[in-house]
């Protein structure tokens, strides 16, 4: 069983450990420090204007980027908050910013809220803020605004965050779920299925002994190089919740086309399978946090896995199948005995909060 | 006591009532049921162009209305859910709105963010969302983009809701926290503390007979009539949490300057001052949210609080008091009793989960 790394934990004995309190969300003087405690100093240097109320911006500086304001937003209630390969934090910010660069735009700015519950430790809350101020540093976005709520113990479970970000989208670039053509391309950037496995693994309540790290990590370089060297790429999509599969069903859908997939072209690691073995899952359906599914024209297949290859977050890009002409909405992978299979839409629940 | 008007209750015998389950956090089909059937079904109204992963706007488009972006969020965790004057929905909506309108911005969309407890009936989620679509399309506000979150029973308090919202600033037009003067007026647009002792009377654990509602309301209209007559405005801010002491201490810490406000020119219901006296609380913290405090020059006063009163929303506008040159931070209220009192941040908790 792989080991969440954290800090050495303080002896609850005589020493006082801070919490968070019901002052903290009051709106007066408690929650004016914890926020400046807190968020404002991990924020400051996350390349942030100012941790305003309201942030601004010019719409000249913008337009500089392109002529379409990008703007999505998503909560995260992942459990646990920390786990190998990332936290509560990174992935809140991961995730907004993979959102913005999937539909081709160049993330800007993001905002934070987030639910804590009464008696969360002070300490940890620095932790995952510090968490979200690297990643959004990393990924050249400003946390620019948020907001803070406490609810009483048993009200939440532990922290809950919500990240909207806006992003600006270069002119003349059109991705979009509906534009998958027959003969198109179906590629990813790599290993399929390391988050879900991961947050499995790191839930302690199954004696696996599993050494899968989470692939959360920020996404708009590698969709940044995609895009240079393929530029009539019709569809990107991060798989997260759902998986490839639920990705796949959904350009199916959108584009009235079939898809077929192969199951000895998809990168899925040995461990990742086992995981799945054991428990009776498909790592078709497990989620991804770094992991991209891309329609691509048929020309331009070699220059779009040559570009994510000689990327960091790339290097295991591998084209897994086509779109085809068959019946449509349909997804189809021939399996490496010979066979086919319908992959269809995830029905019920794979795994509750796995982001 | 004020009872809150809720649809006739179903019994609870051999008839099924139908609720979240996990299966509708999993990011499948049942998911995609759920956000169609609740959703996108009651926002389709909601002037949205679409209800999409990420929304898509026209820089241009947004130019028309001004050269600056404002981006605001806000997590919602009021509870009870349902409260006599609104409920969580029209307040998501309303807080977002009106903390837009305050900085100048002309609001014009929003994403929602949804976190629901497994468990929660279909029907209250159906009708928190078509409150939250019918209070957007009265404030002119199209909800663009949105996600939901199922976590397991009792993860959560039934349901969290976290708008963000977008506006544009009209060009010249510049409302801040530091620019109040001495001099100055201090103006309300009416009944101060109703949201806080409407919540206070609908929790239902104190036996209270107030007929009192929350003031929750968008203001973007009654802000706009306010700049038109009153160009010069200084600043303006929503005082929801921690009431009209903590925004005027803010005021007061920000631009430098003493505020003096009369209570005799306070407006306070006189149930909402009789709630206070019960339960030992101070009107002056109490939660707004239809409230604004102005800061305008001498010279606009008469025209702002002239323009406010033919307001639906500004009937019983005040002016409270003045910016002074005393001690910097400071605020003090002249009491009704002829003596004097600070008015101070407020410290530690009123009442925890009120917006």
């Amino acid at each position: 069983m792989n080991v969440v790394q954290l800090p050495p934990r303080r002896k609850l004995g005589k020493i006082h450990v801070p919490t968070v309190t019901l002052a903290h969300g009051g709106g007066g003087k408690a929650m004016k420090d914890l926020i400046d405690d807190v968020f404002i100093s991990a924020f400051a240097g996350a390349s942030a204007p100012a941790l305003e109320d309201q942030a601004r911006f010019d719409l000249a500086a913008l337009a500089v980027h392109g002529d379409r304001l990008a703007f999505t937003t998503d909560s995260f209630v992942i459990d646990p908050l920390e786990f190998p390969g990332g936290d509560i934090g990174k992935l809140a910010v991961c995730g907004t910013v993979n959102d913005l660069a999937v539909g081709g735009a160049k993330p800007l700015y993001l905002s934070c809220a987030v639910i804590v519950e009464e008696g969360v430790s002070l300490d940890m809350l620095r932790r995952l803020a510090l968490s979200m101020a690297k990643t959004a540093t990393d990924a050249g976005v400003g946390i620019v605004t948020g907001d803070t709520k406490v609810v009483p113990r048993g009200a939440a479970d532990k922290l809950f965050i919500t990240t909207t970000g806006i992003g600006v989208i270069p002119k003349g670039r059109d991705i979009s779920v509906s534009r998958a053509q027959p003969g198109d391309g179906v590629l990813v950037n790599g290993w399929l299925g390391d988050h879900g496995a991961a947050i499995l693994a790191a839930r302690g309540d199954l004696a696996l002994d599993a050494d899968i790290q989470s692939d959360c990590a920020p996404l708009h370089g590698l969709i940044e190089a995609l895009l240079c060297a393929a530029p009539g790429t019709r569809f990107i999509r991060d798989a997260t919740r759902g998986g490839l599969a639920t990705v796949l069903n959904e350009v199916a859908e959108a584009s009235n086309v079939s898809i077929l997939i192969a199951e000895d072209q998809t990168p899925l690691r040995p461990e990742v399978c086992g995981v799945c073995e054991i428990l009776g899952l498909d790592p078709l359906y497990l989620a991804n946090e770094g992991k991209i599914v891309i329609v691509v024209p048929p020309d331009e297949i070699p220059a779009a896995l040559a570009a994510m290859r000689v990327h960091p977050l790339g290097e295991k890009a591998a084209l897994i199948g086509h779109i085809g002409d068959g019946e449509a909405g349909r997804v189809v992978m021939k399996t490496v005995f010979g066979g086919s299979r319908i992959v269809d839409m995830l029905v019920g629940e794979q795994l509750p909060r796995i982001c």
